[in-house]
């Protein structure tokens, strides 16, 4: 399947990256130099406006948009497309000055003082006026410029306030939840502690000098959060969709950042963007990181449901924030923005064109250094990726198909965070790695899901840890098996409803049937404590949980071998309608994930990007738009690496055919055409 | 001796719990349920009504105590005793809210939130007034009720609060405690860095916002914060002794929690009781947990001056706040159940009897699991600890005494930590574990005592790190010491009086003339530095605190190994009247007190509750009725041990006679009756 | 060179410290024992009046001198010099209580309660008024009083103050310093983030909960806080200047501590001091210690341009506030005060002469402990040391001159601190101190100096890290190096000007043409990670930073030898006029450090203190009239060692003339006169 370009008159991967043209207006010959720069490093889209609104709205309703008209005429002429960001992400000092409202309250209660950024409260109504009302400003003086291209909605949303017009709308939206005092303290069962309300005006949000011991609450406000940051990113977008319908709003996200439910607030979107800082050591660790970056990838790509995301930003050198800012080695920068593509992005853009002269992010990695010049190692890395990238047009709009689903539900993760039991540690995306490396190690592609999304596409749904349960979800889970699918659920699973209210009547719940099995209890162990479970003729290392379970039905294929329950079920599947539902009850090696992946891999006929095997720190990713197939071959080690990829294809790299064993440099990657579609 | 029961129509060892049924009024089913499993679990107490105020005062002055009727008459049907609690632990919402005075102001002098429990202000007119009210409430309806048993006071007391209210007590108290400005400035030496007080106004509690340098005042907060506490419990109480005077009133309190001085608290009470939550880890190192477990319960049963205690709380299976929750393995539990009877407890009881379904405690172990049957593993382990029970009646109220006595003196604990120099962590837990350790290792009973309990019937009293002496202690030593008592001190005796002003004229300051020195310095040692010290043709290894000594009369026995003080005085002793008196001046290692205070066991004649020596991990403990002895031999380790119990008696847990060498499987433990009591 | 002496009718080295007799008012006849006391150990000095506020004026207008009085004649009488104190460290309640504007306010704009010390509002006018008035009282009483000899103005001032006088007092500074808002905004780099100012009431201090990400704001602030500190200093020292224009004014400082700029406070002083409180460990570390320990001795030194400076602060043994409190073994305590004479110092004071009663500092080390008595060993120790100083007078206002400085910029060190990028940890002190150690093994020595001073009379100038140029600084280096002078300079240098703006145009800027050289990018190593450099044949270890550097000009001497900039400069030389400017690229390794300052030692022909080598631990340091020299050979180890000393000549401790190998105890020392002058 293949999706429209981004930017219709854009068909190409867009390069390119953050531009800050408004710190550099008192020496403006230095924009001339920036283009012609741009052009050098071919970077065809540049980000403006981030952060501009002190330069656009110097005083309250007094607007100067000249500087900005300039640069995007200059942006027109180059042939650049804008990426034109709402400035909500940092106030001016008049604004905090004159509306205290505006300012952020932290959950300890105390309204923080004007500075940084990213810190206003969005149920303000004054806040809310004053970013539509230069937002409309925006839209109407550029909806028809020849630059203008994708609107860039504020920037990286996150955090929560917790101001009296916050608690307002949280007692609001409550109200519309439960409907009555009775059933909200039913679900938050406040009956434990004295905790029952008895007026909506008694409900706060959580603070580490208040309320931490109710469950349903935390869980309600971290939904309300964002709920209250979708409709706060709607209000900001209503001029924008309203004067210029066909530019694609995105707001660039944080991958694993926890405070939002990206899951939601991408329905929002037309397209889902993110910022990708990995931190690369630049030694054989990076295979790890590659592994996760790789996850987050095909996260973002199923935001959207598989239309293919921007990478909003990336440094094209050190990050200037991570506690090392070590160096990117030759090859790497280019690898990185290529995983991305792989992944399906459809753009690389860098976090920043040119690095600033002062203040917080002046060492951040820029496209253009402080010296000004083309002549430094990392232009020509920037210059480079962008040549390879102009190869690729056949590439944009392409989908990544997948058999193997894995859940990652975001409510699922903070539930787990609040849970107070079994290890502080629950480890839940350390647990999701774990459960994406098989395939990955393989070159099979994953979709990153959550409990929303559609299961009925897949031969293989993975759901780890997933302990609570959200309405529905059980039923498609049991559909999905039914019909012939394959399940893997594990330890600390079906604990809770939506509400962190623990299943009666034996865990996993609502999954007890499917799964064919009971919970009886979860053994944590210390941390240098380890046990073992056998499958297969195999001891398998185990460690932090081990669940103890009983099979109602289900067939155990790998028990505990030691400990009081030495002899039980550690692993069982439970045949189930057309399908299986696999339990693994304890937390278990690397060995086993591969082993016992690998064998449903063979099972189900699970195919990768490659057909053999690929070496350690290498992946393969495939995209395709129904009909030829890209595959991309990564070396992310600093060592050289050979991958036989069969018949091979003609590489869109350096054009030639290529087949059998291929050798990838240190960080080198390479990306072929495979005519024949497997599907 | 023996006492009479707590509860006299219940002359059994209670078992039991904590119990909500509030929280389970919408499926009120699960209450007769309830009472089916209660029976099957042989339990025959539940602690009722804790957090339950907002469901017997759900709006100001509206009070629902039908429920509570119903639980009540339920337990009396079934011969359940009730542990009737006071709400106080957690108010309703809109106590909260409409008299803000109720909340806790933080040590910042920042008021909290509503939220949570166990965060009230102590000395609230309003708060005591509504809590008088309902405690009023609650004793009118209940006084002739069959089941009620015991008074349960709040719940675990602690914290402090800095409102103004508690400022103006604070100084009033003072006011009383010095009678003028003059005499406080010179208790707490505020000469230093421009301290004097010169109007009662200016004096404000300790905050890490304003005075933390007056270490008297400091002491004097602390001391008011438990008078205080005592204050409002006595308010708490007074309806109930009142309307109840033959129910007895207890608080539970947290064993080592240093918030409270528990032997000044408990003189409140009429019964000590306590809430453990040991950390199992289900290895070798539980032996270390079982010696500091005993330790509390030693101090426990002394706060009533040795009159049997309640185990108000214990896990019957994982704690959940506790950062691994590892499952207790099979016999770990009621081996720690057992324990506590051994050392003086006649109530079993646990937090809690069935696990709540939401907020902030769900996980924590239970009776009674979400699966809500008794085919579970930890329902049958709590049945058999049931079983076990009901063979001990005869050990009702009987009591445990001891020949040698360990000063754990919480002022003196508080005076450590506020100290200023030497080594940051003093340690004094740690100091006092090691000093219980050759005793326990031994089977031999200690008491737990503090500074203000007779010393006159011990055969030997031991005062680990007595920094400060309260007034009469000296004296009291000393008396003790010359009426034939062997009193040993060490490093870090007698610096200061209850001011924490210092002794002038040279340490151990009033002990000087006993012990027999003087000691001129303190060396502290860094963490990985070791010294020696010579006693007996042996070399002891010495870590943190080494004391120079000089001897004035005291007799010198052992001496430093190396350093610019090899040779001086390490371990001294003193004739003094018709007893000894010794000094250890530096920390030593586990063989040095194995050997020190075995030799001290030897000289004094001291035994154990059973005659050959113990294997790693063991213990026995015996409780006597005056006639009959009632031996407890326990294993706290993995791994069966062999024991040689002598004469041995009648196993109350088999019925049968055991004697000679007899085998504890791994957490095993027998109870026989020894029929010739050894005073 | 020699100065006069501090107190020119004291002409010996002052021994003694701080005393507290307001402490001990209610048992004056301690007083009379502490005269005696005093004599005993040698004493020639006390400080009073610290902290003396409360009893001076014990209510407000009410001043009772009456004490003090008879204190400063007792010192008369016994020939004992008074250091007479301000008494502003800490106030009287009464005076918080009636004023809560001298209250502190931290930087999270909370004001603090009354309490501790040092923690007064500089800027709040009731605050200067009262401490001017009390101040002139003290001055007006005792300027012809025959004890009266330096004013120790406060106590080691520190801290900040964010109330709303401060906030003014910060913006008015502001706009003195750059006179308009757009000045201010382009110095700052406002445009990032959305920050430009656009009214001066917007301007707010650095807060944790305001503003951290303007660079320019947080070095101005800093260096604000310097400057009211010295306002305020030259407030609370106007009456004694106008009463006493004879008797000098010094503050005592807290030699590493960066709150202040000292080298700028310093320069309102007449005598600077410091307060010395090394962590000896009394095994093979303390060399690390004392090489510490003497850098910051020589950095007092040149706070006044070379004039002897007094160590105003030392412990006579075990210092309280330090995680171990560790004896000092025999000797150590007279060899640490030996060592601050022979950097400069013309005092040996303590804090404290008697140890306080209670409080906060009871059990810090004194002279006089609260046994009472000169029978201790510390007391021995200090009338010892009191003996060899009577032993010095020839060395008073001695100077001590260095061919050698390095430069340790304040500014310099906050803004790289600020710096987020390469690594969080900068560790500038750590390299400060590498740089220091080659010449502090060979007695060889080193001035310390920050940008604001003189270089031309050095032969050899380091900068290490010199991340930040202060105006001129550039041109200084140019100038030394084009007259002869060796320069040497290191990664991270040369990046910003005083705003903390990057330099444009290429790193190190300004200082790219006298080092012939191009940075173009440094890479930050994790902590584990090493590389390596070659020079003269020899592998040196490299961690941290290195340093991709292109040679404009300047010759190569040294290479890396690894990873992509493999054979890239790592060790560049560049004649410059008549002198060479050496840069160092990367962190290298303690052996490095020893051949490559010994190389140029060599080539420069600096001599030290003593001809030969010296052993590990061991230091020579020299003071000179300008005739005579006298040498001091210290031994900082707990193992004897001997030193060849050559010519040697007469010991001013035996009296003996001493030459050739001679042999130090462990922690032993000896001086010498060496009658022929080197230069």
């Amino acid at each position: 399947m293949k999706f429209d370009p981004i930017v219709p008159r854009f068909p190409c991967i867009l390069h390119g990256g953050d531009y800050n043209p408004d710190q550099w207006r008192a020496t403006k010959e230095i924009w001339l130099e920036d283009m012609r720069l741009a052009r050098l490093a071919r970077i065809n889209t540049l980000s403006v406006g981030i952060f501009a609104w002190a330069a656009l709205e110097p005083e309250e309703g007094r607007f100067d948009f000249s500087w900005l008209d300039e640069v995007m005429d200059l942006m027109a002429e180059n042939g650049i497309a804008a990426v034109l960001a709402t400035p909500s992400g940092a106030r001016p000092a008049w604004l905090s000055r004159k509306y205290p409202e505006v300012l952020r309250v932290n959950e300890d209660r105390r309204r923080i003082l004007h500075g940084v950024r990213h810190n206003h409260c969005y149920t303000s109504p004054v806040y809310r006026e004053k970013v539509k009302n230069i937002n409309t400003k925006l839209a109407e003086r550029y909806k028809d410029h020849p630059a203008l291209a994708v609107w860039h909605i504020s920037n990286e949303y996150g955090g929560e306030c917790h101001c009296e017009l916050c608690q307002e709308a949280f007692r609001k939206w409550l109200k519309k939840r439960y409907g009555s005092l009775d059933a909200l303290n039913a679900a938050w069962w406040t009956a434990f502690w004295s905790h029952t309300y008895t007026d909506w005006s008694q409900i706060e949000s959580p603070s580490s000098i208040g309320e931490v011991s109710v469950h349903g609450l935390t869980l309600d406000w971290k939904r309300f959060v964002t709920e209250q940051t979708a409709d706060f990113m709607k209000a900001e977008m209503e001029p924008l969709r309203r004067l210029t319908p066909n530019v694609p709003c995105t707001a660039n996200m944080m991958g694993l950042y926890d405070g939002l439910n990206y899951y939601r607030l991408s329905e929002e979107m037309d397209i889902a963007s993110w910022d990708n800082y990995p931190i690369w050591r630049s030694d054989e660790s990076d295979a790890d990181t590659a592994l996760l970056t790789s996850m987050v990838h095909d996260m973002n790509r199923r935001l959207k449901d598989g239309r293919p995301f921007m990478l909003m930003e990336s440094s094209p050198s050190a990050t200037n924030w991570q506690p090392v800012g070590k160096l990117r080695r030759p090859g790497l920068h280019e690898l990185q923005s290529i995983q991305a593509v792989a992944h399906g992005s459809d753009t690389v853009q860098y976090f920043q064109f040119r690095k600033s002269r002062g203040s917080y992010e002046k060492f951040h990695g820029a496209v253009v250094d402080h010296v000004g010049t083309e002549h430094t190692r990392v232009f020509r890395e920037v210059a480079g990726t962008g040549e390879t990238l102009e190869k690729l047009d056949a590439i944009v709009g392409t989908s990544k198909p997948s058999d193997v689903a894995i859940i990652y539900d975001v409510e699922n993760r903070w539930a787990l965070e609040i849970c107070q039991g079994f290890k502080h540690n629950k480890n839940y995306i350390g647990t999701l790695k774990e459960h994406y490396a098989p395939f990955w190690k393989s070159g099979i592609s994953v979709d990153i899901i959550d409990s929303t999304k559609e299961l009925s596409g897949y031969k293989l749904v993975i759901a780890p840890m997933l302990y609570m349960l959200r309405p529905g979800m059980a039923e498609k889970i049991e559909d999905f098996v039914k019909r012939g699918g394959t399940f893997v659920a594990t330890y600390m699973t079906g604990y809770v409803d939506e509400h962190d209210l623990c299943f009666l009547g034996g865990f996993p719940g609502p999954l007890r049937k499917v799964l064919g099995i009971w919970c009886e209890e979860l053994d944590s162990l210390f941390d240098e404590e380890r046990r073992h479970v056998e499958w297969n003729g195999t001891r398998y290392e185990a460690r932090d949980f081990c669940e103890i379970v009983h099979a109602e039905g289900a067939k155990i294929i790998g028990t505990y071998c030691e400990d009081f329950y030495a002899s039980y079920p550690a692993l069982t599947v439970n045949n189930f309608g057309e399908g299986e539902a696999y339990f693994v009850a304890a937390r278990l090696d690397e060995q086993f994930q591969d082993d016992f992946f690998g064998m449903l891999i063979d099972k189900l006929g699970i195919t990768g990007a490659i057909k053999g095997s690929l070496p350690y720190g290498c992946t393969a990713q495939m995209r395709t738009d129904g009909e030829d197939c890209f595959v991309f071959v990564m070396n992310f080690t600093p060592e050289q690496k050979s991958i036989d990829i069969g018949d091979g294809g003609k590489s869109m790299v350096s054009g030639e055919e290529i087949k059998g064993s291929i050798t990838l440099p240190p960080w080198g990657f390479d990306i072929y055409i495979k005519r024949n579609k497997e599907e």
